[in-house]
């Protein structure tokens, strides 16, 4: 047991490195090994905002995971990734996990945990979210007083009741759903759109007017819709 | 202009020093007043968190927010707050208003900026939530794929709707309605129920029996109620 490793889930923000917690940075400097799931550009987004923390010899992995519509296929590639991690733990080596934004919030660690069987130590660590950050960036408080916000992943028979009934809400992952969303604010009035993309890196775009939900999004582009206050 | 003083928002996380970020203590450097405002025991933990970071000589501004139950009472004391803050920016002076968790979530400081002008530079700097900090600490997932999370800070007519459509609900300030979700609870299975008490600090208390909100809760408490998977 004490010679084991331990794994750290790291949530490393939106991508600005000064948005790095004093606790994350004092878990990647333990680290062995870096482990990192590879999709999209996320893998290199996130390992820029931390290599200057990182000791010089670390390992690096990237784990593949399964995106198939075939959930036993995705529940097998999770497991013989959480495997893989746990033989890094038994051979003594601390494992940092990093995860874009925070690790408990849409984040393929959160099912890597699932598999990992109780003898071992974990720590998590948060991060600041996508959408705090663009909150704070734009000045505009998602809630005050006695008002609710919601954060939505996916656009479903629930989402207009959803937008209907919270003050704000956050939508993310809307390069899958932007045209839904176009079309709900279209019937719908009463709404503002705010919307940015590539938060914090240089690209980064903001967006007001919801017309921009009809074409192609980038894949990190996270909206804010708020019922507008009479 | 350019003799301005600059206001910084900045959010200083759940109450654990080591949940700042790196950008957060940079303001705190460059601070010439700290100001927070004056409520429960709030001012004295956001103070004993950034301590170590804020300039030897620091003037400490604590700010008195109305909380009558007239609207008017209310806006003149966050107007003269305001006026307070805008007259020490004129004088050339950084200005850091705390704001434990995040300044654009349920936050006095979000109220401040509404009577801010235009003429002032303002930079917000977002802080970890409390219920990122304990979905950590407790490795709860919020949301995973195509799920929702709702945020609440009171017990209204549309609570229970948002209970029933989201994936997870994180209720917080939930000592003034601790026997209304306590009920909710009651009538409705089907719920998991988490609460942590002063998260954090050495009074942190972990609960996972809703029995707990018939009796009175600590002021920082925060619940997240999860809809149990079959």
């Amino acid at each position: 047991m004490s010679h084991k490793g331990k794994l750290y889930g790291v949530g490393i923000g939106p991508g600005d490195a000064e948005l790095l917690t004093l606790k994350a940075i004092k878990a990647l400097k333990k680290a062995d090994v870096i482990c990192l799931p590879k999709s999209k550009d996320q893998a290199s987004t996130a390992l820029e905002i931390v290599e200057e923390f990182l000791p010089k010899d670390i390992e690096q992995v990237q784990m593949v995971f399964s995106m198939s519509k075939d959930i036993e296929q995705r529940k097998t590639s999770r497991k013989n990734n959480a495997l893989e991690v746990m033989e890094m733990l038994d051979q003594g080596k601390n494992v940092v996990f990093l995860t874009l934004g925070d690790p408990m919030l849409y984040s393929t660690y959160s099912y890597l945990l699932e598999y990992l069987t109780k003898e071992y130590s974990v720590e998590n660590i948060p991060g600041i979210y996508s959408f705090s950050a663009i909150s704070n960036t734009l000045s505009i408080p998602l809630c005050k007083g006695k008002e609710k916000v919601s954060v939505i992943g996916a656009f479903n028979k629930d989402s207009e009741a959803i937008l209907a009934l919270s003050d704000t809400t956050v939508c993310m992952k809307i390069s899958s759903y932007g045209k839904q969303l176009a079309e709900f604010l279209k019937n719908n009035s009463g709404y503002s759109f705010t919307m940015i993309s590539e938060a914090g890196k240089e690209e980064e775009s903001q967006y007001f007017d919801a017309k921009i939900l009809e074409g192609d999004l980038p894949y990190f582009s996270t909206a804010i819709v708020q019922k507008i206050k009479q």
